[in-house]
């Protein structure tokens, strides 16, 4: 019998029970009806659910020991669900003052931008702008921020994002380090950087044995015979302001920097974005890189995450940068048009030889930072700096006056570091400042103390801050003025004039301009993105809704674990869910992408092997089909690639792999494979590979990405895995934001549970004494965001979950039956044993390319028919892999599919030699191509072909902005800022 | 010096002050910068902004003593603003369960349409949707509203909203009265309507000494004799089901419907919405008229409003339904489109004589309504009411088997009463239920309570009710079950079986569809919308935040008054605020919409010329230049309307008022006068011509529409006016939802206070024993919204809001300035006397209607160029009129004049006989137009210039969904439901 069919009860169904919810979150996350999933099982031959199943998934592979989740068996409903969550909510403590600063600061999100941005469909469902013409919004809001570190920095180059400030510093160490060949191997670094972000780099450090060096930089003496005499030196970073809030005078920069550039070594400022819109930019001091978070811009603290941070270089550093970079180029009708630049740089062209492995970053939140600047503006932003520095001022001139502790830092923006009066302990005063004054802030150690203001900080906080550092006492303070920095550091040049950060002030100006950018850009609220291997799938409003509560997003990362509760609760329950899916023991949260979840994984399982006196254990067998992160990810650990071969039919060639093992089996580390793998099929042989590696002393990490298709059926740990990330921004819905956040947990088998990832100041539950050190600079990465996933299993429940993945396989081998009959499907068919695919598809375009059609016509085509292209050219070039999800009904399956008919149609004509084949050559069609474009009568088809050629485009049509992109021309003539206003009138 | 100046300091500034908060809410809220400020100022020719605003308000009328607000001097910020009202909602007890019902009940509003609709700007923003082809979404939706109504009814034609269950009762009284032309005096009721229906009933029978009959309909003994003998009978009301839960007998309505019938009379049936879903539909019983409230269906109770009331009739009554309906006709390519029906019958068409005085109503809260249906399906609806009927009958049984107190309804669908056991009185009964159960229920009279069961309710607050009526005791209770109603009260026809009611039951698909709609509608967040009379100002996203907070959301107006004093602080003081704006004493917040304002105010004066002993006084002076809702309202209170001419320059002809008020000395009543006039003109003679109408006895009404001109500046108060009423949803920021909500609260002299509206369940604090009765269902009318005027007035503070009406004038005039080169502008002109408009403008297009040109094809050619057309023949036939507000900015206004000096080219082009002159003809220019029509070579014009004719618009582009439509075919073929299934496939 049919043991799915009941999932679907409820509204669907008029039999209804008073003991059973009717609105079950599980038919709303659900593309197909119950109806749509009876016609697509008889579409394809089978009886019911079961048999389905049965059919799509190796016996060997399912797993029938059920779920065993902390949630209600059924789910819970969305208002339970709500209900839930505000419990929890309501256990944080969020109403107290953190300015515990340390790179987290409170900040003012503009009520237009919450509502129009972080809480709009539009902006967070869509996926990294990688088909440029149906992305012009975000591209040029991802351009905005660019200019805004560029200016901000003095620098010429920024990408547009990368995870946190403490992996933008490692990216920045790897940058030097690899800038001398990887020859020299110290690295200095001052000891005022935020112990998190030491931490990091000490992570990135150790798979290359770089010696990291903490030094007090502010010390001419003692640094200057080392960079000028220790060949290994090849590079420093200082912070700007200091972790205890001073700031490092401009002559010993200089001095530092002139020093580094004598060796050809790099120099990185790690610098505060809201400071340096007073202070003189790391450019007047010749840096090569500045890197830092904008969170203050904004975005809310959210427990340590997400935030976007930035990373801009040199002109010279330009092609070494790592992350996405928007860059300007031209479309087909010569309109400028924008697009990622120079990602021949990236993993999934470079692999292991890449500049980084980020894939996913943190585009909704630098788009976020870009807007708060948009619409303060210049003066804005700089107004709001001098007015955090004027009331730390007169905090400081309070504390003097008073007398009673010492302030240590004679230079400040924003912080202030306070040895405490001896009959103080640094826990009493804390105590003090949190239960009498509702104000939480950071200690050094025993006997000093640090606090940061920032913009929500009021004039009555300062009052209740002088009483703290005044035990109890008012002291008369002028608010009538506003203290200015001292000249000499202070930055004199104009930034931020292009129009953009000039024109958009008013609130109703505002909401147009991002009404606008987002009317450019396909999202989910448009059609489905059938993109393989990203798992675009519904991102509910009710997940969504807690990530604006301040409840949660008002969470300082190092507040007290007394204050969150509900923080941790929710953590720990999501950690228990994960493991119980990914049948393994333990869960990390900590990585905050999938690329970030590989290389922890790996250094986690070096740290094993290091511990097991298995240190000489350095070869990472990839197979070819693997994502470009997985070989990036291994190199950075220091591994070896070596690769495994696939089969014709496209699963792993187990007798290479075999090879390959033995051939290293003295120092086989691990192997890294997907799965289902990158093909979207069930590997038969997974096991099997998996035993062979576990034969000969490797780890077996597995990369999580498709995960969508093993819910409840089967599990990492069940086939044997001892690693893997989850990309939880993937399979448990939290949404692509157009380029990120997300958040790639690892789970781990028992015996890798010591090693997961620490961090010094907020150290999770599970840390121990063989713990790696941090990942990322929060304790919970990517923390603001775990809401939604932890939603999303609690309203699935034990069975909604295996029922999403069968659903999603139903949804694709569906779409896949009806398209064999015009496009070849890679690696399913009869003969090849594998008659169905899992999640995911790959429709094979290779043999058209003599005939001179490219997968990227098809990809651009697919454009006027209002559908994002599927994944091109990964795994296979010259090829399109689509993945729909649970989330899309059948009558979306068929809209795309009859798009793709058509288009087979198109290709036949182009072939053919028809002229209505161009279609093709020259799509996608704008509205100004149909509209402006003088040379139809040429073209050989109409224009009511390129804009309509399906009945449904006349009543629901998105357009491209602009149309086909030229790569090569963006890529030659790198620009990635706003043009200044004369460049503008150069024109 | 310049005293305004000022008022734009902070982060538009570099000269800040740690005391001043930087980011006001006023330089949010302005769209001129300073810099934008200074260029049209010295444009005009002015020194400064003192200067200008001595040039524009006439020195008699400008008011200097400062507003009084209970705000902060200078305004709260926005974060204060959110504090701040974040204390007043916890004052509000929001947690307790609301069973009260009495025509509100709790209700889910699912999350989706929570984020995509109520919180959407692109909904919330758009005016009513007179410019068909940049409406087609909302028309859509409301089309679908009307559908839901019609097949629920089984009434065949059905509007697209009125504003509450008791207005529309209202209007159904008046729509019986007239059949007969008010020839038959006596209207039956049954005494189991909602008192609040009752009561609005009465209000509205008063000015025709309709007698209203209260009856037990359900005793037909009683009823016959009447219904066949009495002459004077026009019609009867019933409710289904009563408001003590039980349903009137099938026989028993059939046979009053057949009595009534065979006088020509008419029925009507207030009937549940979620009901309906359930048992047989009024078109069952023969029912002339169906009615009631739709909250029920995903709209919050919100304190009583607002929420959209259905109004229904069978074909014969199709030209005499008050209140907007959409049909469907066709455009210019003969594609289908909608469009707003019938105009002909509405006030502004009909003035005194139309079928009502409604303009605004309530389209946001019908869409969410429909787009509810949409979501569930109707097995959806279905399965809420059977969930709702089974929870109720559970709960009977076991106060029957229970046995302490007494169920008295023997039938129901939701609601139950009961009389209690003799040891309890009500007040003891609400009290316990309150404090030991956290619910809240009725209290009928002493003895008897009533509660009501709805979609919120789950199966353990059954228990707790079970516990309730039990003492105590815990009774055994089956919850597997579903009870059913009796077969024969049971509907069984299969309704909403259209495709948009079967699609979208997924989130995503729903996503889908909510953003499909919004694109097709020209919003605020796409451009300015123009419309003088209507002040489509920024609805600020700090303003609207608190209305879908649980804490006004969830709040019942029947709660007890200790239960939520947050709102009634906020109440009071706003209309502290507004008697200080308005320079009255007393403010009533119970009017829904302007013309409801209207209604009120009049009644006030009716009611105290009644309590003068100057009954007799029936004459309403009425300036022919009025609003239309200006005679309709008077002619809803019995008045006689007598015109008033105006002189070629625009003004009131003071001679021909003198004469009228001369003549009618002895019946005048009162006046009414909008000021600044309908056409945004300061008339220098307005205080002379309130004396003249005071001298003879009348009262003074002013029309407060354009009191975004007054704030602060002078007021109806200091003019010398007696009531005047506001629309909140034009000068207070309620955003205008594509036609209502609206708030029209009136504000009085002192000696009319007494006489201010009261409801009977809940009066207000002004009540007094002169009150009139209820003038809408619920005593705060659309309470839910108020919070967003509160906060705009908070927000602003006092020096704010006349910095508002100045910049809506320095907006207004500069466009002026600039257009008056090109077009001729009414009235406004040195010879005149009057040098400069008000907040508002008329553009004078009659001189080219010779020419063929007609003003329509300037207002269509508007959408080409992305903008919403100025109000289209009000006041005058033939202009369209300009209200910018002061929310534009100085970009926005130049792209509208440039809009408009392109169309003068196209103008003469067409007058001079060039083909490129047919562009005007054509207009508005669909996509399809574009992409599909043939007939391009033979236009005279190009795509290019009927697409991009400035170039703006390749950039920033507006696209009509259709071309332009064809009113006369809608109105002969009258559609206004969707089709149906068998409909569709015939086409
Ligand atoms: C198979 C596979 N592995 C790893 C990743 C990297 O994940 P992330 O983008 O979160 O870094 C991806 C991303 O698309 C992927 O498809
Ligand atoms: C001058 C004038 N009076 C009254 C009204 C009626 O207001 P409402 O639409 O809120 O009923 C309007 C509406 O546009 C108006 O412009
Ligand atoms: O995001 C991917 O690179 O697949």
């Amino acid at each position: 019998s049919n043991q799915y069919a009941n999932l679907y009860q409820g509204v669907k169904d008029s039999k209804i029970n008073l003991n059973q919810p009717l609105d079950t979150f599980l038919r709303r996350h659900m593309g197909p009806s119950p109806s749509d999933t009876d016609k697509m099982l008889s579409t394809m031959g089978f009886k019911d659910l079961t048999e389905f199943v049965k059919s799509v998934i190796p016996p060997q592979i399912l797993e029938l020991n059920p779920l065993n989740l902390q949630a209600p068996q059924d789910g819970f409903t969305e208002q339970e669900m709500l209900k839930h969550m505000t419990q929890i909510a309501n256990k944080n403590n969020y109403k107290v003052k953190n300015l515990i600063g340390k790179g987290y600061y409170g900040t003012i999100l503009p009520p237009i931008i919450q509502r129009n941005v972080l809480e709009s469909p539009e902006w967070y469902t869509s996926y990294t702008p990688y088909q440029p013409e149906i992305s012009q919004g975000r591209l040029e809001s991802l351009l905005n921020f660019q200019t805004v570190i560029s200016e901000l920095t003095g620098l010429p180059i920024a990408n547009s994002s990368l995870l946190d400030e403490g992996t933008a510093a490692g990216e920045a160490l790897l940058l030097s380090f690899n800038a001398h060949r990887r020859k020299k191997n110290k690295y200095i670094i001052d000891k005022r950087l935020h112990e998190q972000t030491k931490d990091v780099l000490k992570t990135r450090c150790n798979p290359f044995n770089i010696e990291l060096i903490e030094m007090d930089c502010y010390n001419l003496e003692e640094l200057t015979p080392i960079l000028e005499n220790d060949p290994q030196v090849f590079g420093c970073m200082v912070q700007y302001p200091s972790t205890d809030g001073s700031i490092i005078a401009n002559e010993t920069l200089t001095r530092i920097s002139d020093l580094l550039h004598a060796k050809k070594n790099t120099f990185t400022m790690v610098a505060d974005i809201m400071a340096l819109t007073l202070l003189k930019p790391p450019s007047e001091f010749d840096a090569d890189i500045a890197l830092g978070s904008t969170q203050r811009f904004g975005v809310p603290m959210g427990m340590g995450g997400p935030h976007a941070a930035y990373f801009a270089v040199t002109d010279k550093l330009s092609r070494k940068i790592p992350g996405r970079i928007v860059g300007i180029s031209k479309d087909r009708l010569n309109k400028p048009a924008l697009r990622l630049a120079l990602q021949t740089r990236e993993q999934h062209i470079k692999r292991d030889k890449a500049t980084s492995n980020i894939c996913t970053a943190q585009a909704l939140l630098a788009n976020i930072a870009a807007n708060y600047v948009v619409y303060h503006g210049p003066q804005g932003i700089k107004n709001i700096a001098k007015r955090i520095y004027g009331l730390t001022t007169v905090l400081a001139e309070t504390i003097k006056k008073g007398g009673i502790h010492k302030l240590t830092n004679d230079s400040w923006f924003d912080t202030l570091t306070i040895e405490l009066n001896e009959k103080y302990t640094s826990e009493d005063f804390l105590k003090l400042a949190f239960e009498k004054y509702n104000v939480n802030i950071f200690a050094n150690d025993s006997k000093s103390v640090t606090l940061s203001i920032d913009e929500t900080v009021t004039t009555e906080d300062i009052e209740i801050l002088t009483k703290l550092f005044n035990e109890g006492e008012t002291l008369e303070i002028d608010f009538n003025q506003i203290p200015e920095l001292p000249q000499e550091v202070q930055r004199t040049d104009e930034f931020l004039q292009q129009e953009v950060f000039n024109a958009h002030h008013s609130e109703t100006a505002m909401l147009r301009y991002l009404h606008r950018l987002q009317s450019r850009d396909l999202s989910l609220a448009n059609s489905m993105i059938p993109l393989g291997s990203c798992t675009m799938k519904l991102n509910s409003t009710v997940e969504m809704m807690p990530i604006s509560w301040p409840q949660f997003a008002n969470l300082h990362p190092f507040q007290p674990s007394e204050q969150i509760s509900g923080f941790l609760e929710l953590a720990d329950s999501l950690e228990k869910d994960l493991a119980s899916i990914t049948g393994f023991d333990s869960i990390s949260l900590q990585p905050n992408s999938g690329a970030q979840g590989e290389y922890t994984g790996l250094s986690v399982i070096k740290k094993y092997l290091d511990d097991a006196g298995q240190s000489h254990r350095n070869i990472c067998l990839i197979p070819v089909s693997a994502h470009g992160t997985n070989p990036a990810s291994a190199a950075m650990c220091g591994l070896k690639v070596v690769p495994v071969a696939c089969l014709p039919n496209g699963s792993l060639d187990l007798v290479d792999l075999n090879a390959k093992a033995e051939k290293h089996n003295d120092s086989l580390a691990a192997i890294m494979i997907t799965y289902p793998s990158t093909y979207g099929l069930y590997e038969p042989g997974v096991k099997e590979a998996i035993e062979t590696v576990h034969s000969h002393g490797g780890q077996v990490y597995l990369d999580g990405a498709n995960m969508n298709a093993q819910l409840g059926l089967t599990s990492p740990g069940f086939l044997g895995a001892d690693v893997c990330h989850l990309n939880l921004h993937k399979t448990f819905a939290i949404p692509h934001g157009g380029g990120g956040p997300g958040v790639g947990a690892i789970g781990v088998r028992k015996h890798l549970t010591p090693f997961l990832p620490t961090n010094s100041i907020a150290p999770p539950p599970t840390a121990t004494t063989k713990s790696i050190s941090a990942v990322s600079s929060a304790t919970y990465g990517n923390a603001l965001v775990l809401p939604i996933s932890y939603s999303f299993i609690k309203m699935l429940g034990n069975k909604g979950l295996p029922f999403a993945s069968i659903m999603a396989m139903l949804n694709a081998n569906y779409m896949r039956s009806r398209l064999e009959k015009y496009y070849k499907i890679l690696f399913v068919n009869k003969e090849n044993g594998i008659d169905h695919c899992a999640h995911e598809f790959i429709i094979d375009l290779r043999e058209y390319k003599e005939k001179h059609v490219e997968a990227i016509d098809i990809a651009k085509r697919l454009q006027d028919y209002g559908f994002h292209a599927p994944t091109l050219a990964f795994p296979v070039p010259g090829t399109l892999m689509v993945e729909p999800t649970e989330s899309e009904n059948l009558e979306e399956l068929d809209r795309f599919v009859d798009a793709m008919i058509s288009i087979k149609g198109e290709i036949d004509a182009f072939i053919g030699g028809e002229g209505k084949g161009n279609v093709l050559k020259n799509a996608p069609h704008s509205l100004e191509d149909i509209v402006s474009s003088t040379d139809w009568e040429t073209r050989g088809y109409s224009r009511e072909l390129a804009a309509y050629p399906l009945p449904y485009l006349k009543y629901n049509k998105f357009w491209p902005m602009v149309t086909r992109l030229d790569d090569t021309y963006g890529d030659m003539h790198l620009i990635c800022s706003c043009p200044t206003v004369e460049e503008v009138s150069e024109e």
